[in-house]
């Protein structure tokens, strides 16, 4: 908190999950005298009024960063170049415009060449989420104690990026700085390639029901109901992160594909040799690699990133 | 609660997560006179003694079973076949003998042949777990509102069935009885091949570091310290399960090769044509499948299966 707000006008693009979420931590931390926000779609605009979610809201983009000192485009990444082209003649010497994107490489492809003089693109991502999606799933708490990466392009400008940080640390995060590159490959091994592969077993036993049914009747049918009623032995965690946002991930499979198929390959080869030593009844081998992957978890949880929930006798909530 | 136990003497065999669990929740529903406990480990004894696990500890199996009424081997499945031969001269008739082990077929094949007349063997699988291990894992609520799965061979005594249907009931846990074969089908997809994807998820990131670094150190490499900062972007939800009991988890895979075999097979059809979808940049079909996927968790959710986690604002407790 501070007297002064950080921002005198910070505008949201896109009000899903962390566009919502930024609104209500940039209103509990004082961080913005005004907060302005724009969605395309007229449902999420009209859900988001409801709920008071920002101070003003706009039909027109252009309308919600005039003026603004903070630009912040919280759309799927696929939507970067299209922002970039419709605020270019709208922004202010000065302004810094970032977004929350998952991928780096190409946001900054597609929102630099539209940037005039003076304005700071200072592209970032805040690797934070939950499966939920729309206005209503924000909350201000999302960011705390998780990182927010910065990926500045060559030449950015320090005041503006130091500025970019300090409103990510005001919002709890800690900040790291990394070339988008960089960023990129580190996010399709821990981001990506487990949401490919999660959004995959659930597809392969939601089609089990069908594809055998098509084969015979008197095949031993495993159904979707029963997958779904015994998924507390595994499946479960996965149809968590396989709920999460398909156009998001869409546009961070096609935008991120160099990376993501370079670790699908490596973890193609790695599943092949465990296939391999079920079918050979390669004890040893199945054995070794279970417990190199136990140590991995222990640091997980030691570097407090294991998530903030906790385990209640009684509560039947969502994990 | 009942005035009379329903069991005189139970012996838990393994004093793991599922045996120590057992043993709260057996003491805390009333359901035995008597708890007697065994495990090969002369530490997990140790440990478990330490917390006055059970009301009697035996270095010796056969001491722990004899009088029982009511025998469960909460060990790996690869030791069934061990303990059957160590118990079977130490049965009384009428004793119910039982396991909780995640594969049945061959659970039956390593027991059914040591059980003397009159002992009962019904096998079961109380589809429930944590990640942790060893004596001290255990709590009482662990089954509450679980799916436990009966597998009596064809012929089973009709009263010992319903007789360890009740002791489950009475532990909190809903109760299905199905075919053995049925069961490891059911179990491969939504236990089996979720956890084997974890581990090699876990082990490709694992490897990464190691990898790269071999190949030459000018290129980008990602080290295994920011595969586990980073991993809140989805990454850490496979850590969790991939965190578990190694040798149990062995011997799973071995005992049910046929069916894993069959839907990993199935799972690597449905990769690729996602790792296709992916490099011809055909966005309509990752759109499709993460679409699909997410009403699957939406009856994950009905299901009342998504866990008994709740989000708490300040808490940094493991999710």
């Amino acid at each position: 908190m501070s007297d002064k707000p950080q921002f005198q006008r910070i505008a949201i693009i896109g009000l899903g999950l962390i566009g919502s979420s930024l609104a209500h931590a940039v209103r509990a931390q004082g961080l913005a005298a005004h907060i302005a926000g724009h969605d395309t779609e007229a449902d999420i605009r009209g859900r988001a009024e409801a709920i008071y979610l920002v101070d003003s809201m706009h039909v027109d983009v252009a309308d919600a960063v005039s003026g603004a000192d903070l630009v912040i485009a919280a759309t799927p990444v696929g939507a970067c170049s299209d922002v970039a082209r419709a605020i270019k003649h709208h922004l202010a010497p000065g302004t810094i415009v970032t977004d929350v994107g998952s991928v780096k490489g190409s946001v900054i492809e597609a929102m630099a060449p539209h940037m005039p003089d003076g304005v700071h693109l200072v592209p970032g991502h805040p690797v934070a989420g939950t499966e939920h999606s729309g206005p209503e799933a924000g909350f201000a708490e999302l960011f705390r104690d998780r990182f927010s990466i910065l990926t500045p392009p060559s030449g950015a400008d320090e005041a503006a990026v130091e500025s970019l940080a300090a409103f990510w640390r005001a919002l709890g995060s800690n900040v790291e700085i990394m070339d988008a590159e960089h960023h990129d490959r580190v996010l399709a091994i821990t981001s990506h390639l487990p949401h490919l592969i999660a959004y995959t077993i659930v597809e392969t036993a939601a089609d089990l029901e069908t594809e055998l049914e098509a084969q015979s009747r008197d095949d031993d049918v495993v159904t979707t109901r029963e997958v779904i009623k015994y998924s507390a032995g595994g499946f479960r965690d996965f149809t968590r992160i396989a709920a999460s946002d398909p156009t998001m991930w869409r546009d961070v499979f096609l935008l991120n594909k160099d990376a993501v198929l370079e670790m699908l390959g490596r973890f193609t080869e790695d599943l092949s040799v465990l296939h391999d030593a079920i079918r050979d009844d390669d004890g040893d081998t199945l054995f070794d690699v279970f417990t190199r992957t136990r140590a991995i978890r222990r640091s997980v949880i030691e570097a407090g990133q294991a998530g903030r929930f906790q385990y209640t006798e009684n509560g039947d909530g969502e994990d």
